[in-house]
């Protein structure tokens, strides 16, 4: 049974998930006690203000507390995202994450995607400035995007808000995994720069925590933040979340030392997986594409090893899979499962 | 500071909240276990098929797993309502729960207000049947209203129901206060009579976790069920609500005996706050709703004790309160309280 999605160890048999792409030190000792700590409190109502919430996250990220909202996760942020601005036309490029489309399909009227190529090496190529053309309202845009990991250069990205901010496009810029890549890539610091920018991240990649639901939006327009917000139900945050949220704030040698271990472990699976003949795609996430003609999916789930099928991604095939990088351990179990293959 | 809603313990100092209706037992002990034992898997995603969740709450309410839908609480399902119908006009008699006009307002293209008033008990008067015409697409009913605690008579609720069934006006009860009164009034076990019915729940009450975050809808129309999901996030549960979601399902005698308990300490509330001076309006829910032409609020709030001001809700007016009926020493420790005043 492969759904639309990874993580789906309900209805398989799963010793290792390289499926989702988590955090592979887990989720930090601290935000553990956290929630311990937090059952009681589930007899309260959460906080509808957010206060501490906003006040840790405001800090975390150096921007004002007016410039956040919060989601129980980034998807539903997506969905308030598209309820909110009523788009008319909204442009995806592909392959990327499924939740935009199903964000998209509930409230634009409609949607155009624009194919990643394989010869650009699943970056944008030359033709898509020239798309970002006045009848699109809102682009939605990973990055690193997912399922590729492709990281974009900054000056081309400040290039697409500049084009889209003439043509009135709103860039939904997902962030996602961003701080496996580092904040230095990010968009965050320069919102104020940019009125059409919504950045959406989450606790849950990073932190390890998808089970928690805490996702963000960051932008500068008040106007579109408050349209948005309209499209959020009162309390959306459990007191789960914001406690998580609260202490995962804090949380930035933890991140740092992340980035660091993320960047030598995929380094060392690429090279592995390439020396056992998969084709390994370039990319600066936490994840990382592959192409095989053999069933990887079928034959390494049969040794209890769960990857991301992307034959049902728009824009990919058949052969096409995403695997996690993972702890260096997990990683070689990982490694002597494809080689058996 | 007031605010649209109670609960706000967290911009107030409150030793006792009889502002929220929660279940007075608190939470049960299955279910704060179950919690405890849930924080391990905040690594993984919810299943986001809801099979455990779907079978437990299905088989709790004798109803087909397939005609449940759940959400990220309540307030969550109304808004996912109202964006899924696109109602042009939405009926809410008030005084109601303020989360209805809230969604009504997301994506309705109008909101007409009934007023229930004081000489009919804040019941809907005999003008009511009248109003409910084609023109109308949604109408949202609490039973028991919120805040009046007012429970609908059955075969009065039958015959509203057959009226908008016959002008195709969709229903949404908001039963999320039912299991304080008891399953005999619920219209659950015959959602397959109405087609127009759409029957929203929560845990959030019953069971004391408002920090969880867990509801759900059940109806018997699955096209209009389907309409609804589409506008709901892809994980809108987090793995706290789906685990305390399973253990509440199995909790029948905890519920038996909240209703019970409740039956007896809102007599005994009602009449002592009579006793008191107070104006007490009949009702059958775990709430009171009382009228004082002293300043209960600030007097209650100063020695500790929070209610919920009435006075910003529409179809009231300064001087109305909501109180929680709550343990019996927690009872006598509000009535001292009023006595001082």
């Amino acid at each position: 049974m492969k759904g639309i999605h990874g993580g789906d160890i309900y209805h398989n048999h799963v010793d290792i998930d390289f499926s989702i792409n988590v955090n592979p030190f887990g989720m930090p000792k601290a935000v553990e006690s956290a929630l311990h700590e937090t059952v009681t409190a589930c007899s309260n109502y959460p906080d509808i203000a957010e206060k501490d919430l906003k006040r840790a996250v405001g800090g975390m990220l150096k921007i004002s507390e007016r410039s956040l909202l919060f989601g129980n996760g980034a998807s539903e942020l997506f969905m308030a995202v598209v309820h909110g601005l009523q788009p008319r036309k909204v442009l995806i490029p592909v392959p990327s994450f499924y939740g935009y489309e199903y964000a998209a399909a509930a409230a634009s009227k409609s949607i155009v995607f624009y194919p990643f190529r394989k010869e650009d090496g699943y970056l944008p190529g030359e033709d898509f400035l020239e798309i970002l053309t006045e009848d699109t309202d809102v682009l939605f845009l990973g990055n690193p995007n997912n399922p590729t990991g492709r990281l974009l250069d900054k000056t081309y990205l400040k290039k697409i808000l500049q084009i889209c901010r003439q043509n009135k496009i709103i860039v939904v810029l997902d962030e996602c995994f961003m701080e496996f890549c580092g904040e230095e890539f990010s968009m965050v610091s320069e919102i104020s720069e940019y009125e059409n920018l919504l950045i959406v991240r989450a606790f849950t990649k990073i932190f390890a925590i998808p089970g928690v639901r805490l996702g963000y939006l960051t932008g500068s327009n008040a106007f579109l933040l408050d349209k948005i917000r309209r499209h959020l139900p009162e309390w959306n945050l459990s007191v789960f979340a914001q406690a998580a949220g609260i202490v995962c704030a804090e949380q930035s040698d933890f991140v740092r030392e992340t980035v660091h271990y993320i960047k030598g472990e995929r380094q060392f699976l690429s090279d592995r997986m390439k020396r056992e003949g998969l084709r390994v795609f370039p990319g600066e996430a936490n994840f990382i594409l592959v192409y095989s003609e053999k069933p990887l999916y079928e034959n390494l789930l049969e040794q209890g090893i769960l990857i991301r099928d992307c034959g049902n991604f728009r824009g990919l095939s058949k052969g096409f899979y995403r695997i996690a990088v993972k702890s260096r351990e997990e990683n070689e179990i990982l490694l002597r499962a494809v080689e058996k293959i």
